[in-house]
């Protein structure tokens, strides 16, 4: 394993216990002291300090709206992002198999991971010490982040923004059908007549394609400023 | 509202702003100013200070035990009983519909009030009261669980407690089913050879049959002592 200093230095914590964060970084297909037990811990502070940072920075938000942010803050993806940010896989320990097949490259390893290093945290240096690395990874991504928007798909936002200006909601309408039964692919058109919007787009769903239309719609509102 | 004295007695916590304690205790159907981003809060702090009780408590424990438990201890009707131990119905603010159609004994809204009061012990008081109030209700239900059963279902529990005496696994049969194709009943008998032990039970499914017969055989089980 390199050095472990960037990765402290990062992470803006020192350890009292370096075993801890060893064992947070060793995935079970390396050896029995794996991370697994570290990762159950350290899901829940994670989500505990995301609630607690969404509550202090909405103040107005409800409830529902609180769970989608959280949700989508804490999510795989979100987590590998972080990870890689920490250049996590370079010190992780992966079994021979694991390695080769690219396990340190893999959103799963990479999210659990960073779970269990925020579990070595807590159990090294308590809850604050916890709050304090988890906020530090995750403020600048508060700042960021559009809580109107984060987590919800293209055909809501599409609907909420038409609503938001009483305008008439999109029309959803299958152009054409290919392929067969089992193997089909939708084209889809999606029109907002009081925008003089058109936009086209084909999924393997109905509903995929449904959404890949309204996407386009948001991306054609968002070049038209006079319309927002 | 009666006075809040047995109650803050029973979590173990005084309040220096008690106005948090009524917004947890005020259900949406009763005010604007009501429990759910306390509860969004609470649920969250309360997932952790479990998880960390536990992980603390089974040192030895894998991550899906530890999950196992740690879903049944936090769970609607777990947090229920707790807050009937608490009388929480008594402080419950509610509208007056959601109260004639008794609201304030209905396990959702007791659960969800119960994690707001957590959230509001932490927005008070702060990481260390909140895990404090927690494990004050916690520890003797810790004391008390069976962590090889909690959570399991009577199929997989005689299964573990037979491949423990390396004894062979129960034959599930359906003796007979009753009633037409889309309100079956099914009798389903459970049989170990080894034990000389039969049961049997009906149920709408074939596993809830099942799942009937084998809490029977665990029970036969339990009920000769020299078997176990």
């Amino acid at each position: 394993m390199p050095s472990l200093a960037p990765l402290l230095r990062d992470l803006n914590y020192d350890f009292t216990d370096q075993r801890l964060l060893r064992r947070a970084l060793t995935h079970r297909s390396h050896s029995s002291d794996h991370n697994e037990r570290l990762e159950f811990l350290g899901d829940s502070v994670l989500n505990f300090v995301v609630a607690a940072l969404l509550h202090d920075a909405f103040p107005d938000m409800n409830e529902g709206d609180l769970s989608r942010l959280r949700a989508n803050l804490v999510k795989q993806s979100a987590l590998a992002q972080i990870a890689g940010k920490l250049a996590l896989s370079k010190y992780l320990r992966l079994g021979e198999g694991e390695r080769k097949s690219g396990g340190s490259k893999r959103p799963s390893i990479l999210a659990d991971a960073l779970e269990a290093v925020f579990g070595a945290v807590y159990k090294d240096g308590g809850f604050s010490a916890a709050y304090r690395v988890v906020s530090h990874q995750y403020q600048p991504i508060l700042a960021n982040l559009d809580p109107h928007t984060l987590g919800k798909d293209a055909k809501t936002q599409l609907q909420e923004f038409l609503q938001a200006r009483r305008l008439s909601l999109p029309i959803y309408e299958v152009t054409d059908t290919h392929g067969a039964a089992h193997n089909q692919s939708f084209d889809v058109a999606c029109r907002i007549p009081a925008l003089d919007i058109v936009t086209t787009a084909s999924g393997s769903s109905r509903r995929a394609a449904e959404q890949g239309a309204a996407q386009k719609a948001l991306q054609d509102i968002a070049g038209n400023k006079d319309v927002s």
